[in-house]
């Protein structure tokens, strides 16, 4: 057995041992860990990594000296060890957690998701990952959402650089390759072994986690999806099950990772509610670290409010409005929104992927300002074929920078976020601080609309500062202090907003 | 008795004669006239005009010879005479008329109302006025909504040029006239005797009606509102029926007349369902030529579905979508669909009055692809205080000529006008030619959303003729014909449509 005797805290422990070999270790036998500090005992299912490996991997969540125990069906031997746990270094603030509306990190600092979603870039080949991930350093995004298992759609028809099984994928009909809509479905030719993964595919996912916790970016890992040309999606509820069980030991050790249970769940038409409620079952037993948990749609939303989901994760229902629900939404779930595909920034052939930058990013702004999140992707026509949508790579688009300009503004809300205030009428929409009485801050968001001015009147005696924010240009320009009644005078431009301040008399 | 002996086809013949000037000629005398013709005989009121003149008004239906009599408390003479009706000249359809969800003139050319708001136009002082009108010469539009009664609102608090009483009005504070908010309701110091109306008022609306009626443009007059410092909006029943009663009389000879019954209609809070419905009754009995009627909304839409509305005129009750509700009521009211409030192209501070050209333009095209119509309003902060919404003068936004292009578009419409097909999800929306089966007549709009190419099928075999419409840069180009599966470049941007006629193999 091989094991590291000093762990960062909410960093992976991971003991290596070799066990048996015969039958199908897969199935047939388990490795098991506790692990036992001042604070936590914590019990942990491994996974076999292939060749004779087995692996068990722990998260700690306190700086504390912690006792293991590894043993199981894998091996007659017991195996006794220890290790010291000490406190994070910068930029490891612990896995994310629910907090209201809103999110912190385990360590009580705020985190507004800003996403963006590269489906499968993980499973491209090493010079665009590569790019992906230099990309992704730029700092627009603090999530990304991906996928587990290998996509078939639009502008992806090409295999991955691995399978989740081993066997052999079916042939792509290679007279209709430029057509999914011919393709669709699951295709003849497909030789798999469902109770035997694939560990280089795991490996890679491990590593890619590995790279995006690094750069402080929450993998929102997409479990199942409908897009699929080799029956992934498609498995008995045994087979699923089993995967389920083999992901969740692999990965929950990392304090990145989020379980998003489905892309478009209402589009795996061979799965019931009563499957998703029995994977639910799974990672709640099974996940001891409760890591996010979502479900994503495509037409009917899930039920949020069912007490396994920490968060919604929408996708629009509507091509006009989306990000305007958003306070719908936190009323009728109760929790946190996040906006996962509002449409992308791009100009393919289909309407979730042909929006503008401006759209884009005025449909951040009024979901934020609702106190809510938003998810961002990009989707240009190519002649390289690579879209970030789907592959990573390199971004094109006008919206990342404006979307990091907004995220530096989330990070500035006092308090876990933003809550809509109530606005009069249609003239704007106005957040301010959530979870806080009066907060004396205040965004006023115009979105396409474009006042040359705008009145205001709190209380007599009250100074504000005052900033006006050109969402587009990223500027955030100090127009001074005010009290009583006072006009902010504006551009006359669309996208602009206002922030006050109250100014404390200390 | 004055009068000519020949008049055109649905304009406008006119009897003036002397009668009683004792006690209260408004109230207290009556003048009526029958027309009978080989195909018509109609009764009409006549009003009294002030100074001893009494006026009766009669629009001939049909190319043929009239004889009238007319009679009234107002004279003890009775009056007989005739005259001769000739068929029309060009530009000289008749009046509007329902056909569907759509409309047409009388004469059966079709007509897709393409409006525009300009509250009190004709209220301004002369060189405005005449502005006005030059401005609609360009030909943006043919309808405009305009008011009988003055308004005092925002940009608009000076004095009419007359007021429709006898009386004196309230002085303006002038230390508060910055602020309409301050001088919101009903001001002290008006003093109007309601009994007695002022028909230099009403000559000038006459003035206005025929000057529109001159240019092709529909006069959809406006009979209450509840922007007001002076009391027309707060009268006594009996005072409103003697003005519904004596605008009829005045202005239904007029062939370009449509009684919109109210601007938010709801936000008149003395006025009851009973009141709307009592007004009806009486346009119904005394306008005999049966012009439009509608009624239109701020926050709650009265029940379009009454038999006495002929159309819809709905103000959008939310920011973020309107015209995209377009089929909606289509379905919910069974009649044609104009959008009469949809926000302005302008930037003052209020949010219905500082969209851009292409937010307002866009919002035309969605509910012209859906079978419905909108109208324009445009809010420019000026210097000379001159806003085209409320005073008519000069237009300076992006959208008129934009709209321009759209209504020749309308035109070209086989039938009575376009409906929405049903579009796959959300990639688009359809218009194709309404009451006809297969038009093979298609509009695809895009919106704000921006493919770089589509494809498309109907069936083998069978020709289309594809034009690229870029409706901001107002270019329409042929792209050729096609069948079978077929694919159509585009170049990426917004506010794109396509549009396919079937090509006849005559």
């Amino acid at each position: 057995m091989k094991y590291r005797k000093l762990v960062e805290r909410w960093c992976v422990f991971e003991a290596v041992l070799e066990g048996r070999e015969d039958k199908n270790p897969f199935v047939d036998y388990k490795v098991q860990g506790i692990f036992s500090s001042r604070s936590e005992k914590v019990m942990v299912n491994g996974f076999y990594d292939g060749s004779g490996i087995y692996i068990i991997r722990f998260m700690p969540s306190f700086a504390e000296e912690y006792h293991f125990s590894i043993f199981g069906t894998c091996s007659k031997q017991q195996y006794e060890g220890s290790f010291e746990v000490f406190e994070v270094k910068e930029g490891n603030h612990g896995p994310v957690r629910v907090r209201g509306y809103h999110f912190e990190y385990e360590d009580g600092t705020s985190y507004h998701p800003v996403g963006t979603t590269a489906y499968v870039w993980e499973l491209q080949e090493e010079s665009i990952q590569h790019q992906t991930l230099e990309t992704l350093a730029q700092g627009y995004f603090n999530k990304i959402r991906f996928c587990i298992f290998p996509k078939h759609y639009q502008y992806n028809l090409h295999d991955p650089i691995s399978y989740p099984y081993e066997g052999t994928p079916c042939k792509l009909n290679d007279e209709k390759t430029d057509d999914y809509y011919q393709l669709r479905g699951i295709q003849p030719g497909n030789d798999w072994d469902f109770t035997r993964f694939n560990p280089v595919h795991f490996q890679n996912i491990e590593k890619s986690i590995a790279a995006l916790g690094e750069l402080g970016i929450e993998a929102d890992l997409i479990l199942m999806h409908a897009y699929d040309r080799w029956g992934f999606s498609q498995m008995s509820p045994e087979q699923d099950d089993q995967y389920w069980r083999y992901v969740i030991a692999r990965f929950s050790a990392y304090r990145n990772v989020w379980w998003s249970f489905a892309n478009e769940y209402d589009l795996l038409k061979s799965k019931t509610v009563q499957d998703w409620e029995r994977y639910a079952q799974i990672v709640l037993e099974e996940d001891p670290y409760h890591h996010l948990r979502s479900i994503h749609n495509c037409v009917s939303m899930y039920d949020h409010s069912r007490p396994w989901i920490t968060h919604c994760s929408i996708q629009r229902i509507d091509v006009y409005k989306c990000a305007e629900y958003t306070d719908d939404y936190r009323k009728r779930y109760g929790k946190p929104v996040v906006l996962d595909e509002i449409a992308y920034e791009g100009n393919i052939d289909q309407g979730w992927g042909n929006i503008s930058g401006q759209e884009l990013v005025r449909r951040f702004w009024e979901a934020s300002v609702r106190g809510g999140y938003a998810t961002h992707g990009e989707t240009f026509d190519r002649s390289d074929g690579v879209l970030w949508w789907s592959h990573g790579g390199m971004l094109y688009g006008e919206s990342p920078e404006r979307i990091k300009f907004l995220k530096a503004i989330l990070d500035e809300t006092p308090g876990a976020g933003l809550r809509q205030k109530q606005s009069w009428f249609f003239d704007e929409v106005v957040g301010t601080a959530d979870e806080i009485g009066d907060s004396g801050y205040y965004i006023y968001y115009y979105g396409f609309n474009r006042p040359n001015r705008r009145k205001f009147y709190f209380q007599d005696g009250v100074t504000y500062k005052a900033e006006v924010i050109d969402t587009w240009n990223m500027t955030i320009t100090d127009v001074g202090e005010y009290s009583g009644i006072f006009t902010i005078q504006l551009p006359g431009r669309e996208y602009m907003a206002i922030r006050l301040w109250k100014v404390n008399r200390a």
